[in-house]
């Protein structure tokens, strides 16, 4: 830990005392502590303008978010104990909602490990690192990992784009023994999912709640699956008996995933695939007149900055009144968005609009989010960020 | 109908283009049609101020909201016919989500059928009218009901207080054969609620769907719910495998119940009943050292009107911090409100805030809405009005 603390402005300590976790560089008091006496990485206490110590954050003199909070107590600094205990609160959290061992188990922020998100598929872990703090103690998160779950390998999946605003080198890096790809189980149905050359972690846990209600409402339906990367949805669909499922992907190694994952559910006779742009594929299959009793939608984050917001909600108005045009007569859209910077409430309204463009009523029977591995915390909007609108099209 | 159409003023239809179906009294221009003009509860074609006809509304010439739209045609007026499309829309929906006959058939605007509400117990409907316009086409409600469910008895509950607004008398009716208490089904369990004497239409459907998701999660734990009226979460949390249950309510005539309902879900030796107001109920109880794994509060709507906002906000506040007060280590708040002018953000807030003057991270692992039988209208925000929030209160 630095031997200087971390000296806010006056009233700067305000969001941290809401139980919020980040500071921002323009609340540090620089004339006192200035941030380039800090390493990347390096973790201080945190002071307000009264010298109220707040706790200890890793510190990052480069970013706009330049210190996020590790622990409310001063003497408390992220050491390999910390983590440990921080590690076996999240896996009693999941343990208590999952009987099978494949979930999130580290949602970052939301478990007070700002920066690290671990994915468990059984005896194999894939983690990612975002910032330079969670970096410098990463040899700290292995072994407290491999102490807590003895996992059989650990893939470190630090190739993400996130690391470029914290300058962290994008790498690969295994610990044990580490496949390609492995099997899941999420709601009763199995996947297998390529870990090493997949989206991501190789895998989306957040929607599993979601899939489960679709599965309780895909008995004898057809249903089109649009990006649906290796099948997730369609597959689970599938399996809660929908009569025929297109799953529709840009990626034809997905699409082969989900031609794999299919069969592996004992499906492959009612689940078909097509590769090409959401939109195009979308726009095809109106012009050949097929419908669909369910138009499942989950695009990647169409708004990843906020700047992106105006061109983003465009484009989730788009393919929502699409995905509205290619159902049967009182069909069901499930329209989801993982984009944070799109609210609940913004989504709901492209629904709305898209309903009324097309003089349909539209009824929202389900809004569901996350799952229990991805809890959100409750200062910190950014991890609420998921949004799944199951919506009945009535032709009133 | 009347032979005069309502005339709004210029802009003043923006809202229903926008697939509301709400007018204000000041929306409309009374210089070329006179409220005054139209009796409580008649139908009146709807004209923009460009003379565009937008539908048929019911008016009620004494209310803040002076008319509803009950159709987009302005030749299609809510006959006996229309209202039986619509009750057969309504009961598509809750067929396709429920295999079993207990739900809310008909929810007001979202089923395009305002001042309408229809619980459905099995062959026995309890309907409740809260506008002049539905009131005046009772007789055709009643009649498309039977035409369309051949229930054996329907009780009409018009003696709540949303009546006053409308200056409709209280009254109750039957229609058939009514038994004074129903039995229903909510996700396996069984319930006798008090139709006749009960509150509202005797039971509440909407948390369905969150109480299915405690049931998951109660297995080995001590549940104390607040609040409790029959018993729907507490006895649900029991046929779930909780341990002890401690039901609290104001009503010994409710706690009675809750025994009785225990007893017929073969749980009653571990579903206890504490009579009394929550707060002074929840304090005793934290004075008696008692502490639980769960706690769950699901109160009445304490915000009714927009003016009541900062006054019931203290109230949520208060009940929330006791909730986690009477947690065990890491314990599960189950937090709900049904009131529309508290927003899901603002209950965020108030968890927040309660966890951070106890000095506890608290993590939301599920946001729970209404279910299915509750559709939200996605242009009015009144109908998007239940929150249930799962809670982990950790010690960090």
């Amino acid at each position: 830990m630095s031997p200087s603390p971390l000296i806010l402005k006056s009233q700067a300590d305000k969001r941290l005392k809401r139980g919020h976790l980040w500071i921002y560089s323009n609340e540090v008091d620089t004339a006192k502590s200035p941030l380039k006496a800090f390493a990347p990485g390096q973790q201080a206490q945190v002071l307000n303008s009264r010298g109220q110590c707040l706790g200890v954050a890793t510190v990052n003199p480069n970013t706009l978010i330049c210190a996020r909070l590790v622990s409310r107590d001063g003497d408390r600094p992220l050491t390999r104990a910390l983590l440990l205990r921080r590690l076996e609160q999240a896996l009693a959290l999941r343990s208590q909602w999952f009987t099978a061992p494949f979930y999130r188990l580290v949602f970052g922020d939301s478990d007070l490990l700002p920066g690290l998100v671990v994915d468990r598929f059984g005896e194999i872990l894939v983690v990612q690192i975002a910032t330079a703090g969670m970096e410098r103690v990463k040899d700290e998160v292995v072994g407290a990992l491999q102490q807590c779950l003895k996992p059989k390998g650990i893939l470190l999946r630090n190739d993400h784009s996130a690391r470029d605003l914290e300058a962290l080198p994008a790498y690969v890096e295994t610990v044990g023994e580490v496949p390609e790809v492995v099997e899941l189980q999420e709601n009763a149905a199995r996947f297998l999912a390529p870990i090493a050359a997949g989206q991501k972690t190789g895998w989306f846990y957040d929607h599993r709640l979601n899939r489960a209600h679709l599965q309780g409402c895909a008995g004898g339906k057809r249903v089109l699956d649009v990006f649906s990367y290796i099948g997730g949805w369609g597959i689970q669909a599938a399996c809660g008996g929908a009569d025929q499922v297109v799953c529709v992907d840009a990626s034809q190694q997905a699409l082969d995933w989900v031609g794999e994952n299919a069969a592996l559910n004992g499906v492959g006779d009612r689940v078909q695939t097509r590769a090409g742009k959401a939109i195009a594929v979308m726009k095809q299959l109106l012009d050949e007149g097929e419908r669909f009793d369910i138009v499942v939608l989950d695009p990647p984050a169409f708004i990843k900055r906020r700047k992106d917001q105006k061109a983003g909600a465009a484009a989730y108005r788009h393919i929502n009144e699409l995905g509205m045009r290619l159902l049967q007569r009182d069909g069901l859209l499930v329209s989801a968005s993982c984009s944070m910077h799109l609210e609940r409430q913004a989504l709901t309204d492209i629904i709305r609009g898209a309903g009324r463009h097309l003089d349909r009523h539209v009824q929202l029977v389900y809004q569901g989010g996350q799952g229990p591995d991805h809890p959100v915390h409750p200062a910190i909007v950014e991890t609420d960020y998921l949004k799944a609108a199951f919506v009945r099209v009535v032709a009133a």
